[in-house]
């Protein structure tokens, strides 16, 4: 098809405690005694938000290590845990952030389909729906909650199970549960709307969807992180709806110079998303002049350390190895750079670009 | 639950000449021979559009008369001539403005829902799933493309069928089909979208999902009806983008005054929808100065004809009626002037402001 049939999030629910609503939310959603499973990023052990989950019958927690962005072999290993210990689920419920999000949507879709999650990375590749899944952010900026995607890294790339069994079947946009979180990683993801909303816009690919969407979560991001005094509420508000409005914006656009950049540190490196981002636009001012300058004045006035001198003492074999999986990275080059980007791209040139880093 | 937990439509397209990919899109969703329906509204009788259609099969055309608004006895003629014909089918697709997606919305729900469509009217009240359903616009404004209700007058009142099998499985949002719609019809149904806005952006009812929603729609009217020179290719994918953000941030907020007043005109009168709007609207200084203001440099920019003087004569009892079912809207009246409404809109008060239409 020419124009991308958008398959959307079954159910939206917004509000400042809407998380409260989950066992009503849920209670249709169960099938005679299989439980559901709450994945919750670990950030939240010992903390007050894990007792406020509303465990019913055989339910269990289980805290989701999310140090690391999330793998196959990680995927693979739950799901096949809950197989063994279950049989099947009701349902998977993400709790955290965007690598929380990613890990429910692609454990749900490997509990009904065969194989390893690394056969699914790719296009159209799923052919089963998965269990029943649901997403509760609770940080705002990635737009993974909307997303027909789970970015994995598998044995041999950095890739999502994109497919229209992807998405959520329900969405908890509680603000509440964003409120308590670290100010640094709060900004990096953040920057990760926009950074897609700076790309999205200035790309060649786009429609007037994605550019309504667009136009509003990057106006929300400068209300949040330049014009707002403070943080409050609001901020957590405001920041959450950027967050899919962001998300929903890439059904007809496309990111650009940073995520493909940051792609090569994060396959590398392992640096998270976010994080590299922000190093990446750090140094970008000949692609996204006006766009790098407002994001330094973000992080200058909400007082924000980018890391710098990442790729200090990498080898020749490494650089090469960042290159390549940026250089594949050919759509987002495409919307950023036009028709001839490789002419424009070179090897050199960015070989350069991460040694600045 | 305090907060509505929203069910969005399944599948959206976007883009001119996506209407060119009905046909792939509807083949997953054909059910043996069992044929597709097109409802679309009479306007376009004798134009180019119909031979467009993707028909196949027994798949067959109907021409909707949208004239007035939907009645229930339409509906429940129209699925009964269905059932008669072919006992079943696979989808009903409704071509056409927002009378003719709420019929087909209808249409779907009663090939499966015993009884009149009548029954229905109401919250939550429908207990089955239509047959597929799918929502192609050929005008901009009125939301029905993504609400979850289908505004039908019954035998005793103007209301809709409102529930989470509502909403459509499908909609196709392409702007080139907007193109010929006539000028003054146009106006009336963007000002349904521009109106919201204002009542929902005014009212006591609101939180950041449908702000942000109600925001970037009035963004996108006052582009079109104010900013631009002249109507363009881009003002149709505008105001289709309006249309669809309008109708989201109806999601959590409510509308107002005008269409409190609208609802008593258009159930006494027949008055459609959007031109009952603007008649209301021209009258409304007092409850919106500022929207009011500009409504009304949008009608002059856009030489367009309000109606007036559409209550002359009218008896007592008739003014009687209007007034009731408009007092009956209190979820609208209490948005529009909080919690002491009715102190504030006497019976005296609202007669005055129909006198004055």
């Amino acid at each position: 098809m020419q124009f991308r049939n958008f398959k959307m999030v079954d159910y939206v629910v917004f509000g400042r405690g809407s998380f409260n609503q989950l066992d009503e939310i849920l209670a249709p959603k169960r099938k005679s005694d299989a439980p559901m499973i709450f994945l919750v990023d670990h950030f939240f052990e010992g903390k007050a938000l894990p007792s406020r989950i509303p465990l019913r019958g055989k339910d269990k927690i289980i805290f989701a290590d999310v140090t690391l962005e999330p793998k196959t072999k990680q995927v693979d290993a739950l799901a096949q845990q809950l197989k063994d210990e279950f049989g099947t689920v009701s349902g998977i419920i993400g709790i955290g952030g965007g690598s929380t999000m990613d890990l429910a949507k692609a454990v749900s879709l490997m509990m009904t389909n065969p194989g390893s999650s690394a056969d699914y990375q790719g296009w159209d590749l799923v052919k089963q729906p998965g269990v029943y899944k649901a997403g509760i952010p609770t940080l705002s900026g990635t737009g993974a909650e909307v997303s027909r995607t789970t970015v994995l890294t598998g044995p041999t790339r950095k890739l999502g199970m994109n497919s229209d069994f992807t998405p959520f079947d329900q969405i908890v946009l509680d603000p509440e549960l964003t409120a308590d979180a670290p100010v640094n990683q709060r900004f990096y993801t953040g920057m990760d709307c926009y950074i897609h909303c700076i790309e999205s816009l200035e790309g060649t690919f786009l429609n007037e969807f994605s550019k309504s969407y667009g136009e509003k979560a990057l106006e929300l991001c400068q209300d949040v992180f330049l014009k707002r005094d403070h943080w409050d509420a609001t901020s957590d508000d405001k920041l959450m709806m950027a967050s899919y409005a962001g998300g929903m914006s890439i059904a007809y656009s496309q990111v650009g110079v940073t995520h493909a950049v940051s792609y090569g540190l994060s396959y590398l490196l392992g640096t998270k998303h976010g994080i590299g981002n922000c190093i990446v636009m750090n140094h970008l001012e000949e692609y996204y002049p006006a766009g790098v300058d407002e994001f330094k004045r973000m992080v200058e006035k909400n007082n924000i350390d980018i890391p710098t001198g990442v790729c200090k003492g990498l080898t020749d074999e490494q650089f090469d190895i960042m290159i390549n999986v940026s250089l594949g990275m050919k759509p987002l080059w495409e919307n950023a750079l036009g028709k001839d980007w490789e002419t424009i791209m070179t090897r050199e040139k960015l070989r350069a670009l991460f040694e600045r880093l």
